[in-house]
């Protein structure tokens, strides 16, 4: 069955999920930065993936990503699979501006991670789960993500 | 028409293409280190690419993944598309093992990049030509891939 990373479940708040990917909002507001997860058991490589989730998961990246450009005007999306800490397949989708705080860097290890506030991170919830709104998209509840925050 | 950046034609040696990807080996001896270019105009973001090559990107990005896992027993693979300073799509493959210069950082900034000899680069291609050899690759000559180095 198939269970979260404890790591994933520290690092990151639920926003909810489409049909393959749970998405994550990592704790760090120096950019809008979510995690796709696909939800299969025991996965830590794109190849391990059979040819029709291969086929969802780059719909969904483009799904998140397209939204996440709209709704915060970006300037590039990075999207990367490393998983060299926690090997479980996760894909790392973060909105980056040229006014950011690591730009042009890549984000890993640029710079210290920005706690968000309860607030910031209510309304941050708020608006990603509106960017995503389709019927493709169940969203997590958001009380439960700012319960221990 | 495309054409490849020259940021990019720079800093990688041409090893082929695929149906929609351009493969280039970035010169730097640290890790085997792919670069796929999808030969698409115009395109920074993988949304911008029509449903039908964004499958067969995925297609290829795992292609090129497995065969370079398996080639080099390697320990995690890092798959990224950043484009901060060369926007033009391409995505990153660099097969990663728990002895390499940068484990288990990313690798963009991590360590100085180690240029290849002559010879060690004759013989990367070599590998990297054999592993990929299937009837939708077509490899480029070897002594164009070597005649600036």
């Amino acid at each position: 069955m198939f269970e979260l990373d404890y790591r994933l479940k520290n690092d990151c708040v639920d926003i909810g999920c489409l049909m393959l990917s749970r998405i994550l909002l990592m704790k760090d507001a120096n950019y809008p930065w979510l995690i796709l997860v696909p939800q299969r058991e025991g996965i830590s490589e794109v190849f391990q993936l059979d040819e029709d989730d291969q086929e969802q998961l780059i719909w969904e990246s483009s799904f998140v990503a397209e939204r996440l450009m709209k709704t915060y005007d970006g300037d590039k999306m990075n999207i990367a699979a490393l998983g060299n800490v926690v090997p479980q397949l996760h894909i790392h989708h973060v909105l980056r501006k040229k006014t950011d705080a690591a730009w042009p860097n890549p984000v890993w290890g640029a710079v210290p991670p920005k706690a968000y506030t309860r607030q910031a991170l209510a309304a941050r919830l708020d608006q990603l789960q509106r960017a995503f709104e389709t019927s493709l998209f169940k969203p997590s509840d958001p009380r439960k993500a700012l319960e221990n925050h």
